[in-house]
């Protein structure tokens, strides 16, 4: 009598670990090159140089005892305040140290998160297509994920959908943005109808909902003419999960932060409880020198113009191919109509072409897959071929 | 309606964090060299030399993309199996890397393996004292703790009050040895009685029990006559917690594992729910750049002969005194009875003397305090006179 549901949880994996993992084995079968592996997001672009100048300085200069040692359990006070300065500069916050706590990556920062807050039965409403782990996150910490449809062809916020699913239970509403699976960057006019609409319910109901923001994408944004609204300035009751994962392309360090919004009366007992969930949790600290790093580098990122390159490739062939896309504004997936109605039975045959895609309804939206197009422009340009074929392929 | 109960965990803290953080308000105000805080496990010796060179080598020599990307959630596998071997040469088992799990460090070990063995209402026994956050851990997984007394004087463990605790909720028995905070180290004679006696009562009764080794002092044992069984080599079920934050000074950084027996029939079950609620925690996986790091020096520690001294040093001193002190063979504390029957009391008197020392209340054995002697010894020499007049300071 193990604990059944981490017993299924960790045999099931993921299905994109899954497929990641058939990849692994058909690579080996067939070589490297010849699998067109769009499974998982692991970013394809080094880490930028002043990353590894960075380290090596720190290590170098720094006493090993203090440098490794522990940190307060929110993280090192100077990183934290170094943040702070950054957000408010940026965005026009007024933060201090005490609103930031340093987490191992995005994940972390969401799971302590949602631990905060959650109370046995509460609803966290999130938009699909969503990243599956939400669902993982919310109901380890005994809570309910709601998932409503974005808009049907744009993949934006559907406010009728969202006000529909609003419950006397709602206790968060969940959004990442730019998304995975689907590379959409919510608008302005998305956020503030949103925000709008959650602090209507929530005063027609005497209830308090908090906005919770996932953003490991935030920098992956590729057109200057796309902007991603910082959550803060639109809801006070909001909370910001942040990772360097894809901006610094450091997804295996593990090192982000949740920035806690202090425009909200009871923001201080809202870290506390951040601060227990994390404690609880058995995160004792985020990685000391990767604290450091961020310290050093917070303003940095990796090369993504690769990602916007690949994108357009792929996006103009794609349309040529005959394939519905929808456009990505930013991250680094594409969200492609499915070739037939069931997108796993697609995402089966595109095996056959040797394209590994991950099926829509892993994220709460059927009828599409995910490519993650974090990959050499050079798989790039041996799988089109491929794609052309697994289209011509339903025209007969 | 935040959580409550991970609000109050993050207001409370631990009370040794609470101390220390008086500690460096005290400090501030009559000066570090005048507080005597001895509150805090945090390694005072610096990393070995190799963790430097290995942490330069690899950040220099090492794709980044490869270097710093996602490792399989159970960590990278040449690690894994870098540290099975090792782990078998050292102890005579037959572990594959597929009873590796890489971890955020022993907190993120404890925690996740206890998610993965309970089911709401299952009862943890572990021996007092004990490490405060068995408790939080444990109640975070839906479990109870039930502590049980060592053994009176010597703090070994009393296998008459582990037989009355077993009971058919009972899942699992969770040791520390060396032992966090007596600094006791538990024979071959105490492991082989404990081994047989759940076996016994899990024979009887049809149960499965699992004894969980949390060993982040494993390394810590000053004399060559002492030996920490391994438990593995006693009990099939069994599960050992490590971590390098103590043996390399690197506890910052987070980094430790999980080795499931495989001489258990359901290891690969286990093992799956290890898997599960890692992922359901938000540990994506353990520091990548540390999990290499391991791998290169898993056989190194710090120069630990620093914390011997001060044993030495301490022990010899604080007898003369008049204290009555458990000698300790192990990790870097000391537990010595309170010269009043309150020991919360006696540590506030003890803050008169500028001495920082935890009341053994939080560790479930009243009457004592601990002392944490990874501190320098000049801080040792500096203190000896407050231990004296605070002893005095009874005789009056």
């Amino acid at each position: 009598m193990l604990n059944q549901k981490n017993v299924n949880l960790g045999k099931v994996r993921s299905s994109i670990r899954e497929l990641f993992e058939y990849g692994k084995q058909r690579k080996a079968e067939i070589g490297e090159q010849n699998v067109f592996d769009f499974s998982l997001g692991n970013p394809s672009v080094p880490a930028p140089a002043e990353v590894k100048e960075a380290l090596k300085d720190i290590i170098e200069n720094t006493d090993p005892v203090a440098l490794h040692g522990y940190t307060s359990a929110q993280g090192d006070y100077s990183v934290r305040k170094t943040l702070a300065n950054y957000i408010n500069a940026r965005f026009k916050t007024e933060l201090s140290a005490d609103c930031i706590y340093m987490t191992c990556g995005a994940a972390a920062s969401l799971a302590i998160t949602l631990n905060a807050l959650l109370n046995k039965g509460d609803e966290v409403i999130t938009i699909a297509p969503y990243f599956p782990e939400y669902k993982v996150f919310t109901e380890n910490a005994r809570g309910i994920l709601v998932a409503v449809a974005g808009k049907m062809g744009t993949f934006g916020i559907d406010i009728h959908n969202v006000k529909n699913a609003l419950s006397p239970n709602t206790k968060a509403v969940l959004i990442n943005s730019p998304n995975n699976p689907s590379g959409v960057v919510y608008g302005e006019e998305d956020i503030a109808a949103l925000a709008n609409t959650i602090a209507e319910y929530s005063a027609a109901h005497g209830t308090e909902i908090y906005l919770i923001s996932d953003e490991p994408y935030r920098e992956l944004v590729f057109d200057s003419d796309i902007k991603a609204p910082y959550i803060m300035n639109y809801y006070p009751r909001s909370i910001v999960c942040y990772s360097y994962s894809k901006s610094l392309s450091l997804p295996g360090e593990r090192i982000g932060y949740i920035a806690v919004n202090n425009q909200m009366e009871e923001w201080k007992e809202v870290y506390a409880a951040i601060c227990g969930a994390g404690r609880a949790l058995g995160y004792v600290c985020a990685p000391a020198l990767f604290q450091q790093l961020v310290k050093r580098v917070y303003n940095v990122t990796a090369d993504i113009s690769v990602y916007k390159r690949n994108r357009d490739r792929l996006l103009a062939a794609l349309t040529e191919y005959g394939y519905e896309v929808i456009k990505p504004n930013g991250a680094f997936y594409m969200f492609v109509k499915s070739l037939e109605p069931d997108a796993k039975r697609f995402a089966e045959r595109a095996k056959q072409f040797e394209l590994l895609l991950v099926a829509g309804d892993d994220f709460g939206t059927e009828g599409y897959v995910r490519i993650s197009y974090c990959v050499s422009p050079q798989m790039i340009e041996r799988a089109l071929p491929a794609f052309k074929a697994l289209a011509d392929s339903y025209k007969n």
